[in-house]
């Protein structure tokens, strides 16, 4: 349909494809990666191997990739891969560790290409990275969703001083078809699918925590990479499927006192199988007590003036985290520990940050 | 189309006809009502006639209305007519004032039936008593926005001590068409016109401030009914437009304070027609300077715990307005005051709401 005068293509354009990682946790050969062909092909990958680091991963040919196994960790961490999970999708955290790139995009190998109601495929990836290069207004809600996407702005009676947003730290694509539910929630609705197409994107103001689901995800990592740890989960763990809850309430805390945006909503994947719900309770129990406690300690935290980089307020939420969440169970100080741990692999990996709080994302408008 | 063994039926159930009032300000003929006569003939109108008390306004045939002037706003309140605004869309909030139903639909007459993208009517109505029905969330983000919608529920890593939410107080809705901009924007993009149907509901979160547009609005009156008053505007004042931001502030907090929620998206209604904005300028330009001080000024404003009321509470927001914003302009000590007398009035009308705390709606999951 293209006229020769114009510039559109069959193929999209990969925006930022020598700034912006993709990081996929698998167990699985990436078959799923045919589908995503057009959309990642231009872009790096960064495949973080869980499980049997002996077992060979298939990944389709023609995409520029690095795969990190159980013996790569050890070996490029040393002591210190032990803050990274084993067993559980927890493990995509070391990918953001060894990428060199400002953004990561981190996508499940069982999420597809989504189409919108008119039938058009989804650009996942392009999605996030608009959300990512345009600011956020975490200060004053907008009724009319992102103000600065095309047929939109800020609405009557939004304060002048604020139009200008604040970066874009992170951006939480959502899912068609299978809904990201806990275990409790899978075995009441087995057949609940998500149908409806939200055609929004919208910051979580400040002072709100939200469940920040790993499948979608993407982020600045220069903003908030330190931030962006995902825990202690799977093998040798009272618990599993929180470890992007974790990141994702560290992260807002942090987010919230350097004064950084988060944003929901699009762009959509399809997401294809739900997982086994018995298997997920038994993952869940000690999650769903314990989260009860973990919510209000993060409504609740405060860092102070002295936390200037992620990873000073990251170290002071380990802290924190020891002092008033050990009582809950011991496998609160482990995690404390791990935290730090975790701040000291990044610094080694990626120097210690102490400019990050002076970096900011370049914003267009 | 209707079967005989089936309830359905080409005219829309009328939900809650004998416990809501549709309060619409005006001060032309009611022609609009013709578009709307499926949906509002069922329900008895409150309308609020304002400028010049000897015109006459006509209203369709077959509409159950009462029509208050500004000569009955006198008669009824005597010198405390004074708290309502004269030549300003403010003055709806008398019919708030004078209804005695639980619940309030509020409707611009320059605003019609939308459809949504598949070309249905949108029964606003009807979608607004749904929002109020059922729970808010303001204490925690849901990512699939409200998950007591069909279809939806709370995702993975949502506390369930917060799943039964809390009584809503508010569902503020959305427009087609021409969006509500201020004046510089109206002048900066003049052509601009809302084309995105946002499917979504949801709650606006504890502590968040948001633009409240009057122009299709519902709210539990029961609930929150003394709050909702929208100021001193127009005639004699130094500012219009800002009637149901100022609303919308104060209940927030309020609401905020009581644990009531406010939502907002769906329903939307289509705007016909975009007000003048040189027109609007002159009016706003007090509230565009002002409101740099009133959103701080609200974002910080705490309410003790003796107040246990919707009036306690307004009462005491009146005294922080004297004391804190008297000093940015003698309209704000002058406005302060009104809110008092609006306070008298509401009590004088509907009695102290002594128990009104105590109120809950009665949420339909």
């Amino acid at each position: 349909m293209a006229g020769g005068a114009t510039f559109s293509d069959a193929k999209p354009t990969p925006i930022l494809k020598d700034e912006l990682d993709i990081v996929i946790p698998t167990i699985r050969n990436l078959d799923f990666l045919e589908m995503w062909r057009p959309y990642f092909e231009p872009y790096h990958l960064i495949i973080v191997q869980d499980g049997d680091p002996s077992r060979t991963v298939r990944v389709p040919d023609g995409f520029d990739y690095e795969l990190f196994n159980r013996n790569d960790i050890n070996r490029i961490l040393g002591p210190k891969a032990s803050c990274i999970s084993f067993k559980d999708s927890a493990c995509r955290c070391f990918g953001y560790l060894v990428s060199k790139k400002k953004y990561i995009f981190t996508i499940d190998d069982d999420c597809f290409v989504a189409k919108d109601p008119s039938g058009k495929e989804i650009n996942a990836l392009e999605q996030h990275v608009k959300n990512l290069l345009n600011p956020s207004t975490p200060l004053f809600f907008n009724t009319l969703y992102d103000p600065y996407r095309e047929g939109a702005d800020f609405v009557r009676g939004y304060p002048f001083s604020l139009r200008e947003g604040v970066p874009t730290a992170v951006s939480h694509g959502l899912w068609l078809n299978i809904p990201d539910y806990d275990a409790p929630t899978q075995l009441a609705k087995p057949l609940e699918r998500n149908t409806r197409f939200v055609d929004a994107v919208l910051t979580i103001p400040k002072g709100t925590l939200f469940p920040m689901c790993g499948m979608n995800l993407a982020f600045n990592r220069q903003l908030i990479g330190p931030a962006m740890y995902f825990g202690l989960m799977g093998d040798g763990q009272p618990i599993g499927r929180y470890d992007d809850m974790w990141a994702g309430w560290c992260m807002k805390v942090i987010c919230d006192h350097l004064g950084y945006g988060v944003k929901t909503g699009l762009p959509y994947i399809w997401h294809s199988k739900a997982s086994n719900p018995f298997v997920n309770l038994k993952k869940e129990y000690n999650g769903i007590f314990w989260q009860e406690e973990l919510i209000p300690f993060f409504q609740s935290a405060v860092l102070t003036k002295e936390c200037t980089t992620v990873q000073k307020c990251y170290l002071e939420l380990s802290k924190q985290v020891k002092a008033k969440l050990g009582k809950i169970d011991p496998y609160f100080l482990k995690l404390a520990d791990a935290m730090v741990t975790w701040v000291e692999a990044w610094d080694e990996l990626n120097g210690s940050g102490e400019n990050s709080s002076n970096l900011t994302n370049d914003p267009e408008k």
